[in-house]
């Protein structure tokens, strides 16, 4: 029996950075350990050449608008648009299907 | 006066790679140019580092159920299957919000 599918949704987070990206990992590995402590957060993937990607997956639409105000979040957010981001855009996203391959 | 957003629709592959990528990134240019090419295709997004995220965004499901189904694109899922990836994992979204940063 195929399990059935519960929607979940995805904040797609894409950026470029300027040069000078001083503080900037350090305040990314505090945010994502922020984050996995939230209601309701489900998981991050992440990965930057060129452009960076970051997705995380949330239960609710509420626990992506708690994290987004979370007051740590809220400096971290700041401190990026004023040092590190050149350019960012965020999805808000409905998972609606999902399926997966792994080599036997 | 605030745009009307329209919603679309994002396909998030996410995978990581077996040791030998002979020819990989050959097909995954040609793949990309061909995606271009399909109705209904609106942009991509990629980086990889231990985990490869590819984004793209389609107009509509058809769209993307149109792609998934193109003759050179199921050889090269095959070969992907086969040859390249040790894991992947495909989320198609609706995107339902977004907004955009630029520094001044």
């Amino acid at each position: 029996m195929k399990p059935i599918f519960k929607p979940y949704y995805a904040v797609i987070f894409t950026s470029t950075q300027n040069e000078n990206t001083n503080g900037y990992l350090e305040m990314a590995e505090k945010m994502e350990a922020l984050a996995k402590k939230q209601n309701g957060f489900l998981g991050i993937d992440s990965a930057r050449n060129t452009v960076g990607i970051t997705v995380s997956y949330w239960q609710t639409l509420e626990a992506i608008k708690n994290w987004k105000q979370q007051s740590e979040h809220l400096q971290a957010q700041q401190k990026g648009r004023e040092e590190w981001y050149s350019w960012y855009n965020v999805k808000i996203c409905k998972v609606e299907r999902e399926y997966q391959f792994f080599k036997k």
